[in-house]
């Protein structure tokens, strides 16, 4: 088979094939993003839906506008200015996904070999977009409070790269945030050298402790920050709605390349989430989801604490869905994934997470689809394998 | 702005950008390929929608697999084998409307600078998508039984391309079938230069006149044929429901691009298209759209031939959705366009659908959106505007 050379040796990503395993029931899984089925407002979806098809199904049923169904539109100008955004109708497009919105970014920008800057490390899924867009990947440096500056700085003149790919508030995979400051040394930064920043945040809303920090977006003064928010962890994954939000010129390209990549998003799901946030269902669900999660990020952060052995380093998120986990060079997770599964627990290797294969000793563990006693039977499990591996590493 | 090579000269797809001026209500369009509202089950939509949201919401709204649910698949099996294809569930990929599947098709093989053939005329957005690939796209010649077969062999030849792109029952845009013998020819020119075809049958089940023709995938005995369909003619297209079928090496490449791409449909519209195959709607509604479809057809044939001048020429479909129509050669149908639109009539010039920008003496007639009623009074405003740019053109 003659494969492009974006898809050729690109094997599935390890969040979506892992999901086949978890699926089944006995399994505790910290391994997808997955939020709680007892945070997705099942019963007002439903209600919405009947009403919609009821009353508008040919509507919905027809081919609509590839930019999104009106009614969405005007619903997420009213969202995004709500974070403070400046937000218009021709600066919103509607994307199947926060992901679709990274798809369809690379195709607007990346030529094959042009260089895209990430986090390292960062969303696994991401780095699978950009290679099938045959993407230089270059990961940047970061810490506790965002990337490195010179770091950043010394790539964007040695590449001029595309795009740089970030995900600042409760990162996936660490779960940090970046610091006011270095969000606007970032924009101004990018600024500098060209280079349009893909703002990701589908966690933003799940802050569980510590003060907002504005997004990286509200910084931009040129156009060149994009940011993609979701509504799959605040709402539900499954209805597969999202938005990109910048500069007209860009979002146009997004709008044209998404009629080539699917042509619309179904209608029906853009009426629910249109309706949710028009009913005012949206803060008042967020709330409880947060209270629910708070309690599972504490659940794991308190077993980890419990637990693990004193050589693991593991960052304490105030949002989000993720803690990382850092154990001790020699220790290769991904090899004791297997010894976890066979125990009925999941979590990601984190080389995933790298753009150059680095990370074989760190993991990412979610909080968000375990209840507490679950959280807190999954960790101690985990406790056992490594602390094992540690001592078997040092005979 | 650095847009990508794909992206950077592209502009809206005529069929997408015509829409947004024929939603007007007092505009007969021709343009798009939309079915008509009449033939979409509202009804039995809303109540399977219903009744998969009151018993199954928490796994509607949760993530599911990226091959589609497992109701679909299962459901999509049996539909294919029902055309005589031997599908099997690993040979099934659901995508979010027939075109999410030429686009990952696309992605799946094609490298900027690669060639893709395709008929000449073609379905206008897939030169859009191939564009977006960089694909280098050549046309080949056509009449009524296909493709030129020795035309087909010269390009396969010369250019080693990559994939093929056909639409071969009620063509998008000409309206005509291969045939039989054609196909198979077509299926083992392209074995033998190892060139992938992709089969694109929106269209096939709306056949009003003549006998069934077998898919060009049936003939394939190698595993380059690549069968695509989809459910947005024969049921509802803002459902965004189709499928892949083919070969498993391609298929799992094709999936593993969905993962990149948008992770996977809602399945809210998976498991409505599912429940409505399942409960046995889909044949019954499809003979109430044959029958409706069927006069809108004939409308259009006998206004065309009652109105129309002698020099136009057109096609006389068995199905599908389109007319295709010559005018001579000095008459330029996209300049003609706005006038047709200010007397409230829509088509689609024909120059868009070739690749190499011939054609503008054709046009693009849909008749499945309009009534009769509607037809021959849009038919008969075209023909005064097409008379007088005849009349004016032999000046």
């Amino acid at each position: 088979m003659r494969f492009s050379d974006g898809l050729k040796d690109l094997n599935g990503a390890a969040t979506r094939e892992i999901l086949k395993l978890t699926q089944r029931p006995e399994v505790i899984s910290f391994a997808g993003g997955m939020p709680s089925a007892d945070c997705m407002p099942c019963e007002t979806v439903g209600e919405i839906a009947a009403e919609i098809l009821s009353s508008r199904a040919p509507y919905v049923l027809q081919y609509g506008r590839t930019e999104g169904c009106a009614e969405l539109n005007a619903e997420l100008v009213g969202y995004l200015c709500g974070l403070g955004l400046d937000a218009s109708e021709r600066t919103v497009q509607v994307v199947s996904g926060g992901q679709q919105g990274l798809d369809l970014m690379c195709k607007a920008f990346v030529n094959a070999g042009d260089t895209v800057l990430v986090e390292n490390p960062t969303y696994l899924v991401f780095l699978q977009i950009a290679k099938t867009y045959g993407a230089n990947i270059v990961g940047v440096e970061s810490g506790d409070e965002g990337l490195d500056a010179n770091d950043l700085e010394r790539k964007l003149k040695r590449y001029s790269p595309k795009l740089l790919y970030i995900v600042p508030t409760f990162s996936n995979p660490t779960g940090r945030t970046y610091s006011a400051q270095n969000r606007k040394e970032i924009v101004e930064l990018c600024a500098k050298y060209d280079t349009v920043i893909i703002e990701d945040d589908p966690y933003g809303k799940l802050r569980y402790s510590g003060g907002e920090v504005p997004t990286v977006k509200s910084f931009d003064k040129t156009g060149n920050a994009v940011y993609v928010t979701s509504f799959s962890k605040t709402v539900a994954p499954g209805l597969r709605v999202a938005a990109v939000h910048g500069d007209e010129r860009i979002v146009r390209k997004v709008s044209i390349g998404k009629q080539g990549a699917d042509v619309q998003n179904p209608a029906l799901t853009q009426l629910i989430i249109a309706e949710y946030l028009r009913r005012g269902c949206f803060y008042p669900n967020l709330e409880r989801s947060i209270s629910v999660y708070r309690k599972r990020r504490d659940a794991m952060l308190d077993a980890i604490a419990r637990y693990m052995p004193s050589e693991a380093d593991y960052t304490r998120p105030d949002g989000g869905l993720f803690v990382w986990m850092t154990l001790p060079e020699r220790i290769d997770c991904k090899s004791l994934l297997p010894r976890a599964i066979e125990q009925n627990v999941a979590y990601i290797n984190g080389d995933e997470f790298f753009s150059d294969g680095s990370g074989r000793n760190t993991l990412r563990l979610n909080f968000s689809n375990a209840d507490e006693q679950k959280i807190d039977k999954g960790i101690k499990i985990l406790s056992e394998i490594f602390k094992k591996a540690i001592t078997e590493a040092a005979k």
